[in-house]
């Protein structure tokens, strides 16, 4: 497996481009997406659990009910969630995007971002998404125009080998706040040139956002607009993959690559945050609750704070630990502050270590810091992704509608 | 029922007193409080669910096993959590002041709170307690012995009557930060000198800490250290209270009536906070799900940097409550901020009304602002307390340690 540029349009026979519509008046850069392939695809989706679901995302599942698509609209600026006309605005969108494109309206995803509770201006999207213009390169451009308070786009793009064929999956997303997925992520399109049933297409997503956006944790808010779509066009031409054999694993790897490398770029560029902070858990008796305690640690206020002080206060991941509501032993406990700068045990077996203050601090104003559990008592792990909690955090929502 | 003075020394036969033995050198004020009854007390406490216990709960559990105490002995500075000697400074604790006091040792409980993993300075303690000076009147002074980030003490005291005796119950507590109490709080001490049982006391404190001390948040953070102690010592001479009836429903309305005040102070003072955030849902299909959502809403680290700027932003709201694994109909909810400065309803039955931003902006401004839930489906309700997501939370908790 090879790292490779491209983004969403890694793969072939897939285009992207954007336009700006006006959705937010402030808003000068664009604010809608389009990605779009050249012959029909296999979509899967994972969507939010938040009780509370954005209109596009009851659209998008009627939409893909047949497990076909052709193309995903999103926009930024207002997420269509308890919004006025939220259902009719939506349809109106795939519409939109569907008469540009010459595709069925319910071969189009569609999915927002941005403010709950204030009607979607669709006439302005009516209006000008015929002005938007397809290209082979506009992974980026088409990123840039689904962000919100994320500071860089993010993307990733593998290719690999499936029957002597070569594959290519890629990828762009947007997160910062609002995040702790569940089932899904704060807008995650994914493009793959893989042939794959709708069946197996499906089983690769959801076990794999479990192990990824799942474990992205920025503020414990819970969206109601995440979604994570992907689309396989099959054009690279191997073998349909019909079956969990070695050639789905492949499929697997590539699909786990590209989104664990979105999912950490949505926690390092968590709102207001300054670093990419990893919980890694190991030697746990399950890997349920290793999953438990890496993301209780990382979504703790009090340790996120301690990050951002670079304050290797060990006793806050203890806490953390023992309010998870996941089994181990805290006497058996072993906690190491590890980043680019070096490592420094702090805790063995539940016993608090002399350590070095000055090399604790070095190592925790990296920009990427792991805390490492080891709780001795089995053989499972996770990891687990989250930011350090700033004062940009709080600035950044204490006035984010306005 | 009527509110007085006094504290945990307004109820008959109870003293208190503070004293500096130096746990933390940095720290100029007292350290160490006692509570100390001039008779033998039933008693009953609760104590954090977090799995990683503080020692001083060990020995407190101990010593509350026979259900009767004398006297409360608690330091700040440390938390005597994952530290060494724990349970043996523990003990040490008890101790000295059982020595002091001329009590068993195993009528005094024993609470710590401050900086985890670092090992109690037993040694201070054992030198300056007996300096310590019980008075009728130190419940402040007391308090103030055991505050850490917390701004001010936090008090309140009722007198009531029963069977034609005037009984009295009082308390102080310490809050701040690590502050989302599961069957207990950080450091609540109640006193009263009532007649109960052990059995109805525990009775009364379990149930009444569910619908106190357990719906205030902080920051989500369950604490090692949360406790909560209630000595009766009888001296009110009421005819003992040994049944669920009237006079225990009495009883019980007093103890409430103590908690909650004690847990609004608690949420007020929140670490760095600038205003007390109360959630109250109404027409829930039950308590248990209106607390869920209560609390989900007050907790949310967006509804609170909201509160911070003083924003009508009630799609947070709304997205806390999707969240929250409790059952309700996002289409039937009806949203209101309120506050001394007026009323917003800014949402109702699921669709955004049109309101006034200038209003609302004043409303959230107070020191006190309510956000109102009307679920509409049902007749139960519940209030959970919290309070707003601010620079100086942030500030406190980046460089705590040092």
């Amino acid at each position: 497996m090879k790292i490779i540029e491209g983004g969403v349009c890694a793969a072939k026979g897939f285009k992207a481009g954007s336009v700006r519509c006006g959705v937010k008046e402030s808003r000068t850069n664009d604010d809608t997406a389009i990605i779009f392939s050249e012959c029909e695809c296999t979509a899967a989706a994972t969507y939010t659990m938040n009780r509370v679901k954005a209109a596009p995302l009851y659209v998008t599942m009627e939409h893909l009910e047949d497990g076909v698509a052709r193309a995903i609209v999103a926009n930024a600026g207002n997420a269509n969630a308890c919004a006025p006309d939220g259902m009719e605005n939506a349809r109106r969108m795939a519409k939109a995007a569907a008469q540009l494109l010459g595709v069925a309206e319910t071969d189009v995803a569609v999915a927002s971002t941005g403010v709950i509770g204030q009607r979607l201006n669709i006439e302005c999207i009516e209006e000008h998404l015929p002005e938007l213009v397809l290209e082979d390169n506009a992974s980026e451009k088409a990123n840039r125009a689904i962000m919100t308070t994320d500071t860089k786009p993010k993307t990733a793009a593998v290719e690999f080998t499936i029957g002597g064929k070569t594959c290519r999956i890629g990828g762009i997303c947007k997160g910062s706040g609002m995040i702790h997925p569940n089932m899904g992520t704060m807008l995650s399109f994914i493009t793959t040139d893989c042939a794959i049933t709708h069946e197996m297409l499906t089983d690769a997503l959801q076990e794999n956002v479990k192990k990824t956006y799942n474990r992205v944790t920025v503020d414990g808010d819970t969206s109601t607009n995440d979604m994570c779509i992907v689309l396989a066009n099959g054009m690279a031409g191997n073998t349909l993959i019909e079956w969990q054999d070695e050639e789905y694993q492949a499929f697997c790897k590539a699909l786990n690559e590209v989104n664990t490398r979105l999912a950490r770029q949505i926690a390092a560029d968590g709102e207001g945050a300054t670093k990419l902070v990893t919980c890694t858990v190991k030697n746990s008796r399950s890997e349920e609750a290793a999953e438990r305690l890496a993301k209780a640690v990382v979504g703790s206020n009090l340790v996120k704070a301690a990050m951002f002080g670079a304050d290797a206060n060990w006793g806050r991941v203890l806490c953390a630990m023992g309010y998870s509501k996941a089994p181990f032993r805290p006497e058996y406990v072993s906690v190491a502050f590890e980043s680019a700068a070096g490592s420094v045990a702090v805790c063995d077996k539940g016993a608090a270590l002399d350590f070095d203050e000055e090399l604790a601090k070095k190592v925790l104003s990296e920009s990427e810091v792991t805390i490492a559990v080891d709780v001795n008592e089995g053989e499972d792990s996770a990891t687990a992704w989250g930011c350090d909690l700033t004062y940009d955090y709080v600035k950044i929502n204490g006035d984010y509608r306005t």
